[in-house]
This record gives C-alpha cells, structure tokens and sequence, in this order.
C-alpha cells in the first residue's frame, strides 16, 4: 500500500479506520507492550488492584469546530470517556482531565468549554479529580486540545468479551446513527437544513449499568460507535468474534436530516460517528428486555434491533447488509479518512 | 495585572508559576469541581475504591524539542507520570498513553519515541494498559503531543499532606538542579558547552518506594521540582504547610555547567525545571537515614539536605535563601513565562 508506505503520518491514520487499526497493531503496540503481554483491544483495560477490578480508558479530544448544535470539546471529552468505561461494562468513578492550550486562546471560550466539562460531570457524579494544564506557542496547537482519562469499577455480574459472542445472538443499538459525524461535519461545510442536525453527545453509563444490572452475562459485548461509526464497530466484533454478523437496512435507526446531509456529502450514515450510542450484542432471549430497558431511557428512546450474529465466518467473519429491497451488500471496515477531527 | 485581564491564554498559564496557578484556581477549579469538594491540590488524587486508596495522576507532554540530550518526549511522558504517582507516596501500577499527532510526522521518529516509551515503562515494570490515537491536519498541531495517565497505589503506612509539615524538618533534594530544564534550552538556543548538558529525565518510584518503606510517616511530603524549579515546590509547600523555609545556597548541589548555562541565560536555576528530582520533607532524625538511602541509588547519589521549615509565617509562609556570603534573600514564586514548553 503506497500510502500505508509513506512513512508519514496520514489523516487516515486518526480516522478510525483500517489504517489507524494497522497503526495501532504493527506500529503502536509492539513497541509499547512488555514481553508476552496480548491481551485483545478494548475501549477499557482492566486492572486488578487487591480485590477490586478497575476499568481504565483515556482519549484526547481534538474535534473542529469546539462548540457545535448539542455539545461542545468539553461535553465530549465527559462523554466520550465515559462512554469508554460504559462499553466496558463499568460504573464510571473518577476523571481527570488535561487541557492543552494555544497562545491566544480565548479566556470566555475556555470558561465556558470548563463550565460543559463541570455540568457533564456533576450531572453524572463523577468526579474531575486531578488535571494538568500546558500552554503552546500561537499555531503550535489548534485552540484546545482536551485529555480525559477515566477509571470505573466492574458492575458485578457483567462479563464481556469477543468470546462471548454466539452466533443468533442480538445485534441492538440504543439510537438513531449518525447524529454526532453529519452535525460536525455539515457545521464545517456551511450546511443548513429545515431540521436542525444536533450531536448526540451523551454519557451513557447510567443506562448501560441499568442493562447489566438487569440481565447480566446475557450481554455478551458492547462497544460505542464513535470513529467509524456502526461500520467500525461491526467489523471489529466481526473480526474479534470470528461471526458473520447480518443488519438490516430497515431496522436502522436514522433520522431523514442526517440521511439527507450524507447523502448531499456522499457519505455513508455507517461510517459517520456517533457520541452517545452505544451497540450491544445479547443474547436473543434478553433482547426485548433489554430494548425495554433502552427505550425506558430518553437516550435509548429510539433502540432498535438491528440484526444479528451469523456462523462463525470462513474469512474471519464478514458484516452484511440487507437492504431495503432484500439485497445484500458487504460492509466494509472504513479506511478512515471521511471525516477527520470529529472528536 | 493587565496581562492576567486580557481575556486570553498567555505562554506564561503553562509556565507553572503564578499565572498557572491562578488559571487552576480561579479559572479551571471553580468550574469543573462539584459541590463542597475543595480538597487540596497534590501530584495526584487519591480515589477511594472499595477498601483500595488508589492514586491517579495525569500529564500532557507539548516538550520542544521532542529529543533531546538525555531522553525525548516519550521517556518524558512516562518518567513524568510516574514521578507523580511516586510524590503522592504510591507505586505505580498502569499507565495509558494518548497520542496527537501532525499528519506528515514521521513515522520513524513516532517509532523511535514509542521505543523510549516502552523501555521506560519495561524498566519499571508498569505496563502501558490503553491508549488513544488522534492526528490532527497539518499545523494543528507542533509533531507531536502526549498524554499520559497513571494510576497507583499508595505504600502502605505513608502518610503525605502539607498538614504533616512541621518546623524543623529537613529539606531533601535527591539530586542536581536545572538539568533537564537548562539541556532544552541550551539545544534550542544552539548553545554549546565542553561538558554537554543532559537531562535527569528519570523514574523515581523505585527510590522513593523504598525511603517510605524504610521511615514511613518521617516522610511528611513529596513533590517533583517541574516547570517552575525547585522555587515553585517551595513556594507551594510554604503556602500549603504555612511555614517559613530556609534554604542554604552552599548546600544546593547543581552541576558547574548549568551553573554556566543559566548564568549565560541570565535565568535562576532555582526556576529551572527538573524531571528526575524529587523533593522531600523529612522528619529530622529522619533525614540521615533517608540521604543514605537517596545515595546508595544511581538517581539519588548526588542527594543534599539543604534547608529546614522554619516557623509558622505572619503571611503563609516566606522562602529564603542564605546566600554564600550569608546574606538572604527571599526565593519568590516564579511568574511562570521563562521557560515555555520544557515538559
């Protein structure tokens, strides 16, 4: 691949794609990792501590523009953390936060991005308990840079894991797909639409330990859509359970705003990032439980089951599309490069 | 101050001097923490988790340039956090790791610095668990950006605070001062010297792991000297213990060559940051046996005990140096501009 070859670092290689995945497999991780240490990629790592179980996730937050229609760097670097811990199948305890600062940075932009970053926490309980500030020269950084690392502890009974997954099993997602990308990116464009697009930035612990609570090891995985989107996702399960997985193209929870901006921009609503939704594979005789429990909640309002897992796969597993006419098409791992800082 | 009112980020906010200080505690506290939760600013939190007092730190390195004589931004990002946690009285036991990067940076120098992270982290034996990859367009951001996060846990039977502080303790430094702070600014300023400088870029945890083993609670605090020298620690410790300081110049140990590095600079070694130093105040009869531990390790043989806490202070606590010719002078809090970018 002449690009992967370049020996320079690509927007791709941030874009949540196929080439960031390369990058974080062959240049990432054998250079980081000690000794025999190959545990599966996770939004969370566990660490054990005495008796206790913690789940431990950090990302840095660099979307453009800072403040966009539903959030702003601030909600999201709440949010999206959070939401790493929640995948994880843990009750978000602690966050810390980093900021990094350009010269010339606006003292009221950076109050109120904090003041986004207070009320996501405070409304949570959770925590901001320790943080680190730094300061470049004009043009050495893009206005704000934020890193929030976050720890959670285990809820008890939930097991998770990629070998958990068992073919006939649910393929559910808590929302509508899409909502964060197209907001960001027609924000960028200069796009207008009769319906206002809005991020769907959100913290969703609170609903996903309510699922865990309820039926327990009958979830089998989850993860959130965020770069890449559903396409992302399903590949990696795909990948990571060895299962053909099958969604339907009518089940899929899209509002026609969204769809009409992708479509102006020809993107694929698949590909395009979410920020509070989280996808769940479960057990077929949990699933309407756990849609019930989703829908009980105004950010799984609009749940839906949208397929679910195949045969384990010849080739590693594959994710197909029906579509709306009984088609089918293969959907592949993004390459990455559709949509860069969109978180 | 008219630079404090001008409603924007200056270089000086990252400086770990005054400035910094207010943006933390006007700016950046008031806004994120909630409720009545107004525990005292340390290297790093503690969290509570079942019967586990865990520590949790975090860091963004912005370091320029990102190798230098000693080490590069990858050591940095790892010695940096750990020496956090080692302040806070615990071992480290997990580290995450958050990259940004400028799309066209070059993979082999992003090996090189991942390789420098791997053998700091394999050294201590504390594994870099999760991690996070975003790339930014070019000129967004200056190479590259690190964050990492640390969680530990405490040594059983230390007990740190400024409340433990008392008068008469010793003043502990285990190492020369401006190393790491005087190498950067040397190499950016294209300055030679016959002895070449070299950063202290260095773990602590091994060593201090060991002195609170040894004494336990006669250690009364720690803090690593970073941006803002071995001024800063002192001015926060005399404002967080209330308590003068006296420091002797004649005890301070610091290499000839920074010496002429900082004199040729017209800077304060005292100001100058330190990134393998660690400062501790000692309970008197304490102080003996903590020096020789210090010395018997590689990274502590240069140790000194050079000043003691003295009384109470009428205004919170004054620092002052006895100068060689038994003159003083008091140590102020850097304002925080001289050195932007040094970690």
């Amino acid at each position: 691949m002449a690009l992967g070859d370049s020996r320079k670092i690509l927007l791709a290689h941030g874009g949540g794609g196929r080439l960031m995945s390369r990058l974080i497999q062959e240049t990432i991780l054998p250079r980081v990792r000690q000794g025999d240490d190959d545990m599966p990629l996770t939004d969370a790592a566990q660490v054990t501590i005495d008796a206790s179980v913690l789940c431990f996730t950090t990302d840095s937050y660099v979307v453009q523009p800072l403040r966009f229609p539903g959030g702003d760097i601030g909600t999201l670097a709440v949010c999206g953390t959070v939401n790493d811990l929640a995948a994880a199948g843990a009750r978000p305890v602690a966050l810390s936060l980093s900021l990094i600062l350009e010269e010339g940075f606006s003292l009221d932009m950076l109050e109120s991005i904090l003041e986004s970053i207070g009320r996501a926490a405070g409304a949570l309980g959770v925590p901001v308990v320790t943080g680190d500030t730094k300061v470049v020269e004009v043009e050495a950084a893009d206005g704000l840079f934020i890193n929030t690392a976050g720890i959670g502890v285990k809820v008890p009974g939930s097991v998770l894991g990629f070998d958990r997954i068992q073919p006939g099993d649910a393929v559910i997602v808590t929302g509508t797909l899409g909502d964060h990308g197209m907001t960001i990116l027609s924000r960028r464009k200069g796009m207008m639409f009769e319906t206002p697009l809005e991020s769907d930035c959100a913290a969703l612990s609170p609903l996903t330990c309510r699922v865990l609570e309820a039926v327990g090891e009958a979830v089998r995985f989850m993860r959130d859509p965020t770069r890449g989107g559903l396409a992302a996702v399903l590949n990696e399960i795909a990948s990571g359970s060895r299962c053909d997985i099958e969604i339907e193209e009518t089940c899929l929870p899209i509002r026609p705003a969204v769809r009409a901006a992708a479509d102006m921009l020809g993107l694929d609503v698949l590909n395009v990032a979410n920020e509070g939704k989280m996808v769940l594979i479960v057990a077929p005789e949990a699933a309407e439980e756990v849609l019930a429990i989703c829908r009980a909640d105004p950010l799984g309002r609009e749940a839906a089951r949208i397929g679910r897992i195949g045969s384990p796969g010849e080739d590693g597993g594959l994710v197909e599309l029906v579509t709306r006419v009984g088609g089918r098409r293969v959907v592949q791992m993004p390459y990455g490069r559709d949509l860069p800082r969109i978180c």
